[in-house]
């Protein structure tokens, strides 16, 4: 590595407020992490982007676990559902800029859309590196919880900007409950009415929540938030 | 918790060979793990549960980097869904007998369907706990690598044992590639010809394997896996 491409890694960790465990620690890993595949260097991010895949849901876990304790295991899930996605990977690489870092070939230009997938990917790959460099998850909260905090309190105060359908999605398969099934129908005829579609989410026989909306898409979403605010607390009070 | 309680929770620790990390340290959350939703107690196995499956993913992660570096990511990704699998879960609960350690109440008895998964809900809640108590990953490491090590090898050994399909799935969708498309013929009009079936396997536009089998569902399955062998290695060697 060359010493351009060290300092530039120093001060990319400073940025995210870390400083390395030791000063002659390798900086190697977090290269890795930030070589897109497209660049056809002998290693790429594709590996640490595996684990940190995990290792980000384990920290978003514990965020939670620390941060939001009062919430069931269905609310819970679905926070960690929006902490994870690519969505958020891809606003937390531009935030950081991350796109300065990366190496990439002349292919992976790309779009928008294939633009947010090399952030979110090297987001990613970026917190294995972390965890492997520190043998820990302590950077990776260090890193990720004061967006966190910022964001899921974000979600709090404006929950329309939830995807409550696929959260709900995200809660039935973690408990091997099978998907969820939504059925709506007009109960209105009036085209601006906010009430025009009333919608009904099971699991199999189970009816789990109602809805309403003006239309198909705002009812079923409006049934899932319902469904996932019944669910049982986390620790049965 | 009852004295009774403790020695049973301190004797199955010593049965996956963990001893505590200190002698007065609470198994209360050992208890919580193994105490189902069905008890009807103040507490329940499904916070653990939660934590637990973002462990557990990430254990199996480091357990594959440590002890298979040569596989592929798509390899990987295959794997690791299998080391995580409710079915797996459900297995390693039997092994270590953990149905005789659940509170549970008379509605969750159920069918072999229902024990097994209330045991691999046990499995993950309790995986959950040890990471709580020690505050790291080496209690779950030092019970399941000796599982994960002879599954692994057998897999390995009799790949047929293996759900290709899902494992390709798990791949596309961890890298962002949305959902393989199967397309599948019949070339042969002989009954029980291995060969009967052919099926190309797609990601949008890019064919990823071809396979052959005895019926639709075989010739699947080799296409995925087929698809799996040729993704590129990991380090790019």
């Amino acid at each position: 590595m060359t010493q351009e491409r060290r300092d530039q890694l120093q001060s990319f960790l400073a940025a995210l407020g870390l400083t390395p465990p030791s000063a002659d620690c390798s900086l190697a890993v977090l290269d890795e992490a930030l070589t897109h595949t497209s660049a056809g260097l002998a290693f790429n991010h594709e590996r640490l982007e595996f684990l940190g895949d995990a290792v980000l849901r384990l920290a978003a876990s514990e965020f939670l676990e620390r941060h939001y304790p009062q919430l069931s295991v269905g609310q819970s899930s679905a926070l960690r559902a929006q902490l994870v996605s690519d969505r958020w990977l891809a606003e937390l690489g531009e935030r950081c800029q991350i796109e300065a870092l990366l190496r990439i070939g002349p292919t992976a230009a790309g779009d928008q859309a294939g633009r947010a997938t090399l952030r979110a990917e090297a987001c990613e790959a970026v917190i294995g590196a972390l965890y492997q460099l520190w043998g820990n998850l302590e950077p990776v909260h260090r890193w990720l919880t004061p967006h966190w905090q910022r964001d899921a309190a974000q979600w709090e105060a404006d929950p329309n900007r939830h995807n409550w359908k696929s959260a709900l999605q995200e809660w039935s398969q973690a408990n091997r409950q099978g998907l969820p099934q939504y059925s709506s129908r007009e109960v209105s005829q009036i085209h601006a009415d906010p009430q025009r579609f009333h919608c009904e989410v099971r699991l199999g026989d189970a009816l789990l929540g109602e809805g309403r909306g003006g239309s198909r898409r705002l009812a079923e979403q409006d049934a899932a938030r319902a469904a996932l605010e019944q669910l049982k607390p986390a620790r049965g009070s």
